[in-house]
């Protein structure tokens, strides 16, 4: 099967590598293993926004190892204790993997899943799983992780709607739910990249009366106003949280959407929420992202968020994609062959893609 | 009439100084002044833990000030604008004044209050308020700030649970909310101080059903086991953290109340929380409190509080006080009267009283 490997900053490449199986019936110390995993074919996959950090070098690339945790595809095998997926289905997987039964999963927080794992490594008994950006994965709890699609709806045009469950859709949403966005409340926007973009698309849903979107550029600026901004300031830091708290009669937005990361983008985030707002926040945090607790605890500004429990959320996001009533693909503004994989970093890392969907 | 001062790092002094008197028809510029101000008779106030911090000198004293922000009293008199308080009346100033009519009241963060005031310093219009370890306080938002206690009721017995709302029992609510406890929770306590203590009453007042207080001081273990807690957990630090979630099949409860403000106790109380749960904070950061925002991002443990809106609370808190349902003065382990006041912050500070009720 062919692969993507990344051997270190801008050094991805589409590799053969052994074929991934399932572990059943080889488990550690010659047990046999659980049996519920599975491998599935991979249909479409992306490059993520943190997939450019070891492409730039900002985190180490130690040894080459598979790279992408974004995927939908079809079940190809599956382990002997697998009851919830079968062999032909059309699946979403999340960006990491878990099994929907442990007290974190239980209490919606599947990521910190304890028995979960991430693609591209190992799992917890020491078997491949393997990288999105790839032919196949193998998914170590298929009745976890996976989510099936009714056969008649997996065609193509919605398959780019499908995969941004898989993590933008649902990062997004988190980002919204964490800031406690419901009906009537207003919002603003840190981000203009495909999840930033999506928590337009969320808090739309949500009920959110009110939706500004911080960005500067016009196309995507254009998409924002199709998902359900109201309002587009161009302004950044300081000027910008002056132009957002100015669209509020100088109180600011009760809840703001942190999809960035980085120091400057969190404090801006901070600062544009009202007294008593929210900031919900899904940027991996990057650079050392300090939060200025004196300015939360004399303002009452909360933070919540974290790495977004997008499996928790499929089942309340499918139906609405089914129904085209959002339509987070549209995020994705250009689809290369998994052949081209380099090309679609390259794009991604100058700019010239927002997001790019990969088809094996 | 008289005042207690504050000149300095241990230096408090009970002075005698000029009358505080209403400010209407002396606004600024010659014109009328609003009228919306009352004098209060202070009948009973307290030494709050963060009047230590410039007794101990962390922070620093510039000009000797009048000091101390709780109190509950009888109106002495009002201004020509106020119609929601009578003279005669006993009444409960939360810890600042507040219009009660702002967006930001409306909202429910009283204390960020547009027109609002500390006490101890001059309100926005410049004209004195008076701290509340003192005689008299003058109220700039009588209507807003302050809450009538039916007559019949405000007897000396009830006074300490009344004061308690002016700030600590409000506070150890705020933790409470702000860390979103409801029915079922599960909950640790990090603080044993008085608003820690009032944070156990929240807890189980909101329905918590297991409340861990971390505490190694026996007389305020026992207050804490009446108040509610089921468990105490004494160790601190990393062994605190350990032990709290042993209590919780190693995840963590769903929400920890942090009453201290310390960057230790913050780290603390954000390590012990389960996957996906909040910490509720009201202990007024000192030190550079840093939140680590890797952690808090990895476990989706969000961070809520801030300088609580005790008198948005009152409302809610004050039928059980009155029901005695609820017995936050329990806090109050040393009564002295004002003259006493130098004494009231030795055994503060010296750690021979937890909270110090004085009388004018």
């Amino acid at each position: 099967m062919f692969a993507t490997i990344i051997h270190g900053p801008r050094d991805i490449r589409l590799e053969e590598v052994d074929d991934l199986v399932l572990a059943s019936g080889t488990g550690e110390g010659g047990e046999p293993a659980s049996g519920r995993d599975a491998i599935v074919r991979v249909v479409a996959a992306c490059v993520c926004g943190s997939d450019l950090w070891p492409y730039r070098g900002v985190t180490d690339t130690d040894d080459p190892h598979p790279i992408g945790h974004e995927f939908v595809g079809v079940v190809e095998q599956i382990g002997s204790a697998v009851s919830g997926v079968a062999v032909g289905d059309f699946v979403i997987a999340p960006f990491y993997d878990c099994d929907m039964t442990c007290v974190n999963c239980v209490n919606g927080v599947s990521p910190s899943c304890l028995d979960g794992n991430w693609w591209g490594r190992p799992d917890r008994e020491g078997f491949p799983t393997g990288g999105a950006q790839a032919e196949y994965v193998r998914v170590p709890h298929a009745d976890g992780s996976l989510v099936v699609v009714p056969a008649s709806r997996a065609d193509d045009a919605l398959v780019p709607h499908l995969l941004a469950l898989s993590d933008v859709m649902g990062t997004g949403h988190h980002a919204a739910v964490s800031a406690g966005v419901g009906p009537g409340a207003t919002v603003a926007v840190v981000g203009d990249g495909a999840v930033g973009l999506c928590a337009v698309i969320a808090a739309k849903r949500l009920g959110a009366t009110r939706i500004v979107m911080m960005s500067r550029h016009p196309d995507r600026q254009a998409l924002a106003t199709r998902f359900g901004a109201t309002d587009i300031v161009e302004q950044r830091g300081d000027e910008g949280v002056a132009a957002v708290k100015a669209l509020f009669d100088g109180i600011g937005p009760d809840a703001v959407l942190e999809c960035v990361g980085t120091a400057e983008s969190m404090l801006q985030a901070i600062q544009s929420a009202r007294p008593g707002g929210t900031v919900g926040y899904v940027g991996v945090p990057s650079g050392g992202a300090e939060l200025p607790i004196r300015t939360l605890f004399g303002t009452n500004v909360g933070v919540n968020g974290g790495v977004a429990p997008v499996r928790n959320y499929v089942e309340e996001l499918l139906p609405d994609v089914l129904a085209g009533t959002i339509e987070p693909g549209l995020v994705f503004d250009l689809e290369l062959p998994l052949t081209e994989v380099a090309e679609a970093y390259r794009a991604m890392d100058e700019r010239r893609a927002t997001k790019v969907l990969l088809r094996p």
